[in-house]
């Protein structure tokens, strides 16, 4: 079973009195009366992060994971809460400092700060991250329009390259290594574009379970469909680079998540204030296709103008 | 490594800028600004809970134990976020049937509404709940007073009991295991107390760990010591029953943890106001000892007038 399916057979009903729920059908809940914004992300080894072997690395991209669910939907992230369950392995004095470190420099660098959290024993190490922010709005999932462009904020695919050089699937150079494995561990999260994006994006997710998934998630509840140039969609002059000399399927690569980019719709109308919101903070933002009508299936189309099947959509959880 | 000895050392200096953490001493989080209370509890298979041969009274137990640390604060809980992480064993259809039934009994109970959360694949079950309330103030530790009573609200021991009972260390006939599993799987909350305990008590916490640990913690930034008489430290008619027959120590059972009754000291003054509420309420309320200067040690004071000391303080997560 999809996890979106057991949410929506099991759970979906329990928030029904209550209208600020959004039906658990986003990535955080917003209470606009208090004007409080919170989502709840777990990461366990081996699922949602390889190993423990770098615990700065790790800590760093699970902190970033989870309040890039809040940027995303144009708020910025204030206190958060880590409940850490693991053993005497993985918490040992000198992980312990190293967590400590790399939080206080997430703290920093994103001004958010520790309120509480739990720390319990357990033989899986396993990562709960509550988040907390504070807006008067916050952009919806399942609001596009008919004919709004879609965007994406910087490039998709590093750091699924970075997963895979992890893995030893891949072999390169020490330089592109280290590249890649930096855009796994360290996604680059848009801080500054987040309140902007409360002034032209119509809906608004993070690509974390792959480019299409979180797209599809993006209007699920819409009678609409999307149309994508495959040509459009940013990448990194290093991952072209591996493409090309590993004869890698760039469709694959960017579908695959854990990027962290923010992918939004707008009206046409929006796109010269949107370019010069990027111009400014200095933020690559690509048209990547259009929001279209359901009388026709969503597509992407290759630079040859054909229609493409996507095989791998993504990420689910399986029960 | 104990946990306070963990967060004290390695993440009470991350909250140092935001004055409103509580530098993590405290269950909860509160902002006073924003008048936001929050819990984050973790709950794992085999430490917290035997076993999920009882989803349903699992759930319920997990459920109340997290909001039990804001409705000891005098707060009553609103929201609540719950993440899982489980395999297909654990997460059937017809387990989730239950987990989503118990859900929404204790949302009808309680007035709390599921409003987001987590679910992750692993093998080995764990949840993390968060829970939100909202509050003009709340009840702080470690602001107890010289010569302030001590009461505590309930029984103690019942679920301890009850443990011992489903782990087969304890056998006796099936109504007694009845109640004292149920004591075990379902406590009860003083929800209406909650907001009560704000105008006479000084301090408070749940009692989750055990007695003992529990009041050394309310109290352990505090230059005071305190005096329990053991025999007023209220149990069951069934506990006093099992003790005789068993030949079990009392000391021990009320020690345990597991109870979430409400501990808190007050100041003599209020000793009328705390038996007409507790009357009013129907809800039973025991003082059990005195806060005293800490020119003397902490006792435990048997009938005889001896003083005792405290072998099993109550439940520690080492690392």
């Amino acid at each position: 079973m999809h996890e979106f399916q057991l949410i929506n057979r099991y759970f979906s009903k329990l928030t029904s009195k209550n209208k600020n729920s959004l039906n658990l059908n986003d990535d955080v809940f917003f209470d606009k009366s208090k004007k409080l914004v919170v989502s709840v992300d777990t990461y366990v080894e081996g699922t949602h992060f390889i190993n423990f072997k770098k615990p700065d690395l790790v800590i760093k991209k699970i902190i970033r994971s989870s309040i890039s669910d809040i940027i995303c939907k144009g708020v910025k992230p204030k206190y958060y809460f880590i409940a850490g369950s693991g053993n005497k392995k993985s918490f040992t004095p000198t992980n312990l400092k190293k967590i400590s470190k790399s939080l206080k420099q997430e703290q920093n660098k994103y001004n958010i700060f520790l309120c509480g959290g739990d720390t319990t024993y357990s033989d899986k190490l396993s990562f709960t991250v509550t988040c907390i922010g504070f807006s008067q709005k916050i952009i919806f999932r399942n609001n596009a329009k008919l004919n709004d462009d879609i965007y994406i904020t910087g490039n998709l695919g590093d750091s699924f390259a970075g997963l895979n050089i992890l893995k030893k699937k891949i072999y390169t150079n020490s330089l592109l290594n280290r590249y890649f494995e930096n855009k796994y561990y360290l996604p680059n999260l848009h801080l500054k574009l987040s309140k902007k994006l409360l002034s032209f994006a119509n809906t608004s997710i993070d690509v974390s379970d792959g480019l299409i998934t979180d797209l599809e998630k993006l209007i699920n509840k819409q009678k609409l469909s999307y149309n994508i140039n495959l040509n459009s969609i940013p990448i990194s002059q290093n991952l072209k680079k591996l493409i090309i000399q590993k004869k890698l399927n760039k469709l694959s690569y960017i579908s695959r998540g854990d990027d962290y980019q923010i992918l939004f719709t707008a009206n046409s109308a929006k796109s010269r204030i949107i370019n010069k919101t990027a111009k400014s903070l200095g933020i690559k933002i690509s048209k990547i296709g259009k929001i279209c009508s359901n009388s026709q299936k969503s597509k992407i189309i290759d630079q040859k103008g054909n229609k493409i099947d996507v095989k791998t959509k993504g990420y689910f959880h399986r029960f």
